[in-house]
């Protein structure tokens, strides 16, 4: 049994109102793995560097027990390379630079020793890529979950609509579940979009929060209200991999294992945000980790008598 | 022991996507005070009308337990008129026509019986009004709840900061939570609105839910995602006397209480922008109301085992 989690790894380079770094490492697949590793030591990520990109970098991967093997390196060629700057208000950002790099040619690769997929993250990259994926897996893994974004309802939607179909759950924020359904009231949305094929729907909302839409049923998790968020990027994959980690240590699918799993996975990103890039992810502590869940229980538990 | 509600009677002409009404009962003290009948049966308005305003109108005060010794009736002079638009999003409106009529002058009066006041409403009003019926009360109520908007912050900033120093709850939304404190993190702009004199603090934050600060403390309460919102009209008034009317039927005061009130608040509220106006307000059943309020309990609750 295992989970298997592809994306991109990659550099990015980052201004927000709070300062600036040169390249570090980002990428899906990073956020992505390194949050499901709380929840799960089973994690095999499938991606595509170039050979630019440090050893050491990798090592963090393995020592997190994350499986590498179906990482590719291509030699002689550059990783993904992102830049983007922040506005004030943190929810905005301006794209600087997208070096696809390695990413144009990429065709992902399953080891043999992947097969035992039951869980599959599919981080966000073309629909075309991340069907390949599934088409090459050998068995159907019990869930796999896709996490998208408006880029590819721009200039692919039938790719997308075509892999949205073959999907248990799909992770959007608010503004691309109403591109994607063309309805402006999230419930309406919801409606559409799982008649697109998902059996789940997670609108993702920042700050505030996300809604999980199965069937007649909704949960709405808050989002933890932060003083100051220090840097936004890899939230959304935080979140999608820590969801995902917590489903595939449970192992049981049902709404009530779906609507802790985005605790966990909100959690989770709470951290990441609150440091550049991936660093508040490396060394988190257990109790650091159940001590950020106690806090989303206070926040939004209350008792009526009826 | 009693609750008095001060705000608006007054008449809309309101237009959404769905239709269009003629003149129709409004202001914040009718929608909060129907709110409030029904949880607390001795809610008392303060507010004016001209002679314009139909007895039948006032009587549905009466029919729903509510005092209106406190409403003068203006011999040849006209009701407070509003007339508002709103964008296909609902979430913004323009603005049509402003009649202020009565409320030129209106210089509140506190009836006799009046004066056993627990719980107070100052409903959105320019702050000397609001201030005026505080000072008016012999005995300072236990608790004081006050709502306020942008418009005054633009217009009468010092006198808004001297009233809201005279309460114990303000209620806001999030876009003037961050003009009134100057900051844009709503953990930050909270501890500065706390430490104006307010010991609790309602961020209202419509689709969103609301957040409650507290000293050190945050709840965070979700909305009921609805699949159509037809008029917004007095959802925030709604809340706040559903919110309110809740507090006075418990009478106790505390964060668990308040963390109920807003969900008692909100659920009146998701009743009211189902219909234009006050409609949906008139006649909820006992039923009607439980039944919303378990709708949040399973919208947000969530079991964790630590």
């Amino acid at each position: 049994m295992s989970l298997i989690i592809i994306g991109t790894v990659a550099f990015d380079a980052i201004e927000t109102p709070f300062g600036k770094t040169d390249k570090i490492v980002g990428g899906a697949a990073t956020y992505a793995s390194l949050a499901a590793s709380y929840f799960y030591t089973k994690a095999k990520i499938v991606a595509v560097v170039g050979d630019d990109f440090p050893k050491a970098d990798i090592d963090i991967f393995t020592e997190h027990g994350i499986d590498t093997e179906g990482l590719q390196i291509k030699a002689g060629e550059k990783s993904f390379f992102w830049s983007g700057k922040y506005h004030n208000d943190m929810n905005s950002r301006d794209t600087l630079i997208t070096e696809l790099n390695v990413l144009e040619t990429f065709d992902p690769v399953i080891p043999e020793s992947y097969q035992d997929c039951e869980f599959l993250m599919l981080g966000n990259l073309t629909p075309q890529v991340q069907q390949t994926v599934i088409k090459r897996l050998k068995k159907r893994p019990k869930l796999i979950v896709m996490d998208t974004m408006n880029f590819w309802m721009d200039i692919m939607m039938d790719d997308l609509l075509e892999t949205i179909k073959m999907v248990d759950v799909l992770t959007i924020n608010d503004a691309e579940a109403r591109q994607l359904s063309g309805e402006y009231s999230l419930v309406k949305a919801a409606k559409k979009i799982l008649a697109m094929g998902p059996k789940y729907l997670i609108i993702k909302k920042g700050e505030h929060g996300a809604l999980l839409f199965h069937e007649d049923q909704i949960f709405s998790a808050p989002a933890l209200p932060l003083a100051e968020v220090f840097d936004p990027t890899g939230a959304g994959d935080t979140f999608a991999g820590g969801f995902i980690g917590y489903l595939a240590k449970v192992g049981t699918i049902n709404f009530n294992n779906m609507k802790n799993a985005i605790i966990y996975g909100s959690a989770l990103a709470s951290f990441c945000v609150e440091k550049f890039g991936t660093e508040k992810l490396l060394n988190l502590t257990e109790a650091e980790v159940s001590g950020r869940i106690q806090e989303f229980v206070n926040l939004s538990s209350f008792t009526i008598e009826a």
